[in-house]
């Protein structure tokens, strides 16, 4: 048998439901689901009873509608404030400076620090056009001003941009009498903060160099 | 420093809010996505519009609470009887007998089969605790009897599985004068058939064999 007119147009993948290509469609926008894991998904979806599904698309659509970002930190939170800027116990004079909520959960992890955060919200990528004033530094050099802080970690990810972002915040610290210092590189040059082991990590959390000293040999 | 008392507790992942623990909760019951890859998920969340991501969580939602399977061929659809078997053109005296919805997309990729389906909805598992009754098996019997079928091909996995649900199926049959015969074995063994190439899978619904001929070596 030969392929008839038209037959090649089947090639293009055709879904028995309407519902089911709608669920397909969206869930493959989520990053590192194609299409194959997105119809696997949605499959999946068919075993579990209605209730567990829509407890699914609550917690989805309740966290996207009603997420909140601490005032103080730009940690993500529930309340106002969120729990590590509320707790009176840690170290107020002490920050550290990271690109996203997934590097403080990370830090918070190693046990090995008890100051406060400052979330930036990404870091300066001109490639990506993304500037300082696009991310938190502005509100960061406001807090740094008020005098309450002693030293300023800057926890970044060891990459060009990250290496871009902790010059630009030391320049703009200059003159305020604050220490600022950068992780150890025991973090491997081009690795991401949230990928490195909690010893590694907890270790360059203790072993902090000073700004000036971190570009010796 | 050295781990202070009750330090090792920190270790245990903690999230800062409690709507995104739960969506993480909730992402991370999904096949194949671990804690790790939730939180990407999530967090991905909070950069897409509030109604991207409504849109994400009703098409999830909908299609649980809406899903329509065909009375006729069990394959999902949005009707009372799919598409396929809506059909006029295809042949309805050729019934193709596949594990699940996955493998009618498949075949119909094809482009090689102009009959219809019978969706099983799994195959027979004793391990599992499948038998034939909790498949749609007695439906495909019914079918049969009809006296409107000429031709049964068995389009399951080549597993143990498949050929016990294969040779299940062709005793049923036994005595309704009905051809019954199984995909050539083109596919390799072991292999599933969703996960089959396109050409491979169309020859081997053009190579069917008999059913008895298929044990020959």
């Amino acid at each position: 048998m030969q392929l008839k007119k038209g037959e090649s147009d089947r090639m293009m993948q055709k879904y028995p439901s309407v519902l089911l290509e709608n669920a397909i469609n969206e869930l493959a926008k989520l990053p590192g689901i194609g299409k194959k894991t997105a119809l696997r998904l949605a499959l999946y979806t068919l075993k579990r009873t209605p209730e567990e599904i829509t407890s699914l698309g609550e917690a989805i659509v309740n966290l996207r509608n009603h997420v909140n970002y601490c005032r103080v930190c730009h940690n993500i939170c529930d309340e106002d404030i969120c729990s590590i800027c509320n707790d009176s116990s840690r170290d107020t004079a002490l920050l550290c400076v990271v690109e996203n909520i997934k590097d403080v959960m990370a830090i918070e992890n190693t046990g090995q620090f008890h100051g406060l955060y400052h979330v930036l919200g990404g870091i300066i990528s001109p490639m990506e056009g993304i500037g300082p004033n696009d991310l938190q530094i502005p509100d960061l050099i406001r807090r740094a001003q008020t005098g309450d802080v002693c030293e300023i970690i800057l926890a970044l990810s060891t990459t060009m941009e990250g290496d871009t972002t902790n010059f630009y915040i030391y320049r703009k610290l200059a003159g305020l009498n604050i220490k600022v210092s950068v992780i150890a590189r025991g973090v491997s040059i081009g690795d991401e903060i949230e990928y490195a082991d909690e010893i590694t990590l907890g270790r360059s959390i203790l072993n902090r160099t000073d700004f000036n000293d971190s570009f010796k040999q």
